[in-house]
């Protein structure tokens, strides 16, 4: 790898070639282009994916949802190094929505999965979510194409399931798992309504020690739960599996089963149909977040919406001529300034 | 009541005096208004909305859904003719997505509920569902406002839940029911995943004679899964009931369990917080919509779009190139069209 001057600035060609051949290096500071909210490194940073863009999906997408304290980076550092193990290269990607992106945050990150951030087939990134409008899953999609033109091919999401995050993130990922915790109560564990339903898998975790019990217990509670709710598109039956990330207990049989998964959703044809509806959507999704952040930011707009927010809340105003109020506003007063934003 | 030529326009004074009279053919000529894509008529509606405002509000919204088959006419037959009979008035809106707004489907639909649509304490009203950018709930809503004005005080929004519309609804009611079947197989009942979560309560149909066993079982099955839940902002524990609507059993039931919420949610404050949170979040839906109406109505995306889908489908084109891609074409082409929505 090349030494680099803090100043140096890469071209699009150069981006990409370093991407294609692993350069981490590049790839780091493509990713922070991707991330930058100037307007030169996004027309920047869509060249390079433009480029890249050939390169990419030959991959396993997955993501990884718990609350806190379920053990999602123990596991997913014993799940990685397994991995890495037998011959993958591993990306992981962590959304935190609650913390803002400081220095900080990324040493934690880093520190979490120390690990499996120093194996040489792995890369541990912690990614922006600095908006919340479609923000989150634009820049991690985007930045999840640049690990896979690097040639990762096991690429992992991990968010915290307590938010909105998960519910872009499940756009984004070929298979969903959500880890658990037995015994905890489970309407201590705080998971998010809606959450359950969108996994593939369950993982209780802890499963070791005086634990184990309680923990069968919670699986086949899960299961019973799991029945309950309509079959997916996919036709995928969401399993339940028990793992002691800390004992590295249930990794393998955890790869094992999105490995079925995998050889099933491709064998019905759903795992293609499920990228391509995922990237027509990631479009729509673009394009009704600038649609809205160009509203949302337009000044005459900020200065009266929380007048008619209070307004509509207190049942003054109807929602309707609010909104129709605003939106004639935005077009008298805004017309030319959205442009920059492109 | 008047008798009314066809062709008689009234004024916005007109509509809402005749609405705050209770006068039902003013109250569905002013749901037709509502519901009508002319400019003219909307800017009509509007400030008759602005002048029953005042009067609204005072009421219970109950949503209904369930798949076809689990009885739910017959149920909200049952129930509008029990509220009616302790004192009630009763607005019934339902909402089908699958149906387009034909006389056939009205005719349909009055026919379903014949003898509360015939009591004088009673209305029942199909609502349009043309729109599906947010157009269904937007209407409902609207109509919802103008039967409250009209001196209903119980408001019944039914849908079937398979679609979109059960999400909406769920947005605009102060208590959701969901209804199923017991025995029928839970991978057959195609509830869409993600509704159950949102019950405030599950009633459990048709449960009489062979059957009650089987919805015993199915009672406890339900609230097992309810359990594993994590609790509503509201902190209310979703209940599970059994009724047979044919028997006219577990209806007074029903109404108690819902005053029960209604107390409960009242008295922590998410009843007033919760109708607060949907206004606010009905006028930034109605903003949506004709955002992203105005820009996929716009011609030259019309001509472009699907080309640009199947180039990001295919993986030929990043999705965020695409759509900025067209996000410009729009600013570009369709500056000046967008006002005549409005």
């Amino acid at each position: 790898m090349k030494k680099l001057f803090k100043k140096r600035k890469y071209s699009a060609d150069e981006y990409a070639q370093g991407i294609l051949q692993g350069d981490r290096i590049i790839l780091s500071r493509a990713i922070t282009l991707i991330e930058s909210k100037l307007h030169s490194d996004n027309e920047l940073a869509e060249t390079v994916l433009q480029k890249i863009l050939p390169f990419t999906g030959n991959t396993l997408r997955i993501g990884i949802t718990g609350i806190p304290g379920a053990g999602k980076s123990t596991f997913i550092e014993a799940f990685g190094k397994y991995l890495t193990s037998i011959g993958k290269q591993v990306a992981v990607l962590t959304i935190d929505p609650t913390s803002r992106k400081t220095k900080g945050s990324i040493l934690g990150d880093k520190t979490r999965m120390e690990e499996l951030a120093n194996d040489v087939n792995a890369y541990v990134r912690p990614s922006a979510s600095g908006d919340t409008l479609g923000g989150v899953h634009s820049k991690t999609r985007e930045t999840m194409l640049l690990c896979e033109a690097a040639g990762f091919d096991v690429i992992i999401i991990e968010t915290v399931g307590v938010g909105q995050s998960e519910v872009s993130v499940k756009g984004i990922v070929d298979f969903f798992l959500l880890i658990m915790l037995a015994g905890a109560g489970d309407e201590l564990q705080g998971i998010k309504r809606g959450i359950m339903e969108m996994a593939d898998a369950i993982l209780i975790n802890k499963a070791d020690g005086d634990n184990i019990t309680a923990c069968k217990r919670a699986k086949q509670e899960y299961a019973n739960a799991l029945h309950m709710f309509a079959p997916q598109e996919n036709r995928w039956n969401p399993q339940v599996l028990l793992c002691s990330a800390i004992q590295k207990m249930g990794i393998a049989e955890t790869w094992q089963l999105i490995r079925q998964f995998e050889i099933h959703a491709k064998e019905n044809g759903s795992f293609n149909r499920n990228r391509q509806t995922q990237n027509r959507q990631w479009m729509h999704d673009v394009i009704s977040y600038y649609l809205q952040h160009n509203f949302y930011n337009n000044g005459s707009i900020k200065d009266v919406l929380p007048n008619q927010e209070q307004r509509v809340e207190t049942g003054k105003t109807p929602a309707v001529v609010a909104a129709k109020k605003l939106l004639k506003m935005a077009e008298v007063a805004g017309d030319k300034k959205t442009c920059e934003i492109y």
